[in-house]
């Protein structure tokens, strides 16, 4: 961090904009600190922007609508191929301490018994047994069953799964289960559902990196707001110091709008910001409206898909 | 197929169409060598559609313009990701024999240095010692490298990697290595890039379903021939007692057209085609430009990613 200061007075820059998480507010803040400190002018700004959408604060972060949009259209389409193709469907997705991403797979859902069926997400333990308790009910009623599970999903105890697959490596001299791997968990959770619920065809995905970088898909809202807070740090800094920009959501559904404010680099800086409990169903395997209602106008709407298997038989 | 027949003649169906790839193809070509058995007069065509783009005949198939524009979009991001995080990226791309999807993760390539920098397709025996010694080739270029393989890539003897994988468990009672999951050619991919060329930020993802259902992204032409192609297969049964609706290319680039034609249900059932010689370079390890021209037009165009890095550093 001294070398940035090294720089920025070697080439008398006297403005720093930071764009990312709650670990770039936290650099943009040490960096302003020794400013400070070294009695040199500078205006740091932070500019919020993570598919996560961890940041406290600030209502939602840029970077996560779109990441949101990505979610629903992965389970809009998963959801019609298991309609095709039955069987169990789970779908690992990115978010190991907060579940906004994983919430919103269930963005695209429209009639009552589309998928995801079961969602889990960090901010609620699960015990396995639990979680194939609710596998097996799904699959006995649709006789299918599609599940999005977030990669930071813990059991009741909040360890993760994760973390626990790694320990029964160290005891299984056999290791017949790779944990340090990118499909471990979700070939985990297939593995698990096969072999004790007795579901013949079930498959695992992992969503990996494409849910942050997908260049084929953007939220409107969302590419508006993020140039928006890019300005707004400009702005900031002709009159203030240094801090982070923030979003605060001023008219919800149809009326939703927002305003920007400058909050301190502190009050962003590490922490982090976890789903509500207002966003996850009682039974800890399913979310509520009150998260479709805050996160659908982030997606800058959703396309449509359509299904005729609904019609009457002949 | 019996069974299909019997409802067809008690509900007095006489005009079947099926919709899919070869496998779909042969069904029809089944129930229709049925009917005329039984002397029922019934009206069999087959709409092609499968993401693999491998059925015969056809210059290409409805359904992979939209997954060859997924896979492009994909990379483009990915390679933004992999420019701003450096290190080896490998991503495992849908298509056991045809190299068709992976190949169309070149599409999207704007600059000279852009990734997928290597790409491996299934009709191209390559052997690990040849894939890792063109990592470590561009990797020493560009301190990075993000690479495309099919999941049908197979060693200079024909042999997939993924029964290579499966052999090696066999003799190892350790059982490092899990093959049947969702993420293990990757993984173990990811493996050998680190170990053997000591390559510390080594990453891989299993792209899976999300290639062949994602709804949150159409190609144009695409989602167009796929409905004339269905159009066409009910005026055909009009005139004809059964077939296939291929596509025959009139114009290539800007001038792209397409006809339609009737082929024969026994021209396409079962059979596949591979990507053709030209359209992989004489290293193996490469795309030409021959396949853009042929893949392009069928995305219906792809959206653009920017990037600053190129710029004059301060």
């Amino acid at each position: 961090f001294g070398k940035i200061l090294d720089v920025f007075k070697k080439r008398d820059i006297r403005y720093f904009y930071y764009i990312g998480g709650n670990d770039s507010a936290n650099t943009c803040k040490i960096v302003n600190d020794m400013a400070v400190k070294n009695g040199y002018d500078l205006k740091a700004f932070h500019i919020p922007k993570t598919v996560d959408n961890d940041l406290l604060v600030t209502d939602h972060c840029p970077g996560y609508g779109t990441a949101a949009k990505f979610e629903a259209c992965a389970l809009m389409g998963d959801e019609l191929d298991n309609r095709a193709l039955p069987g169990v469907k789970i779908d690992v997705i990115m978010g190991r301490h907060a579940g906004f991403l994983t919430a919103a797979s269930v963005l695209g859902k429209q009639r009552e018994d589309d998928g995801p069926h079961l969602v889990y997400v960090p901010e609620r333990g699960v015990s396995m047994d639990k979680f194939l308790g609710d596998v097996e009910d799904v699959y006995k009623k649709l006789s299918r069953c599609v599940v999005a599970v977030s990669e930071g999903i813990c059991d009741e105890d909040g360890v993760t799964w994760a973390e626990k697959l790694a320990e029964q490596k160290e005891t299984d001299s056999h290791g017949n289960i790779q944990l340090s791997g990118t499909g471990s968990l979700a070939d985990f959770l297939a593995g698990q559902v096969k072999s004790r619920l007795g579901v013949k065809r079930v498959r695992a995905d992992t969503f990996g990196y494409l849910q942050r970088s997908f260049a084929g898909l953007q939220s409107s809202v969302d590419a508006r707001e993020a140039r928006w807070c890019g300005r707004q740090a400009v702005q900031y800094a002709m009159e203030e110091i240094s801090g982070s920009v923030a979003i605060k959501r001023v008219g919800g559904g149809k009326d939703y709008a927002v305003e920007l404010f400058r909050t301190e680099l502190s009050s962003v800086a590490e922490k982090t910001k976890s789903m509500p409990a207002e966003y996850i169903n009682a039974e800890g395997n399913g979310i509520t409206d009150a998260f479709i209602e805050y996160a659908m106008p982030l997606t800058g709407g959703l396309p449509k898909t359509q299904y005729l298997g609904n019609e009457p038989r002949v």
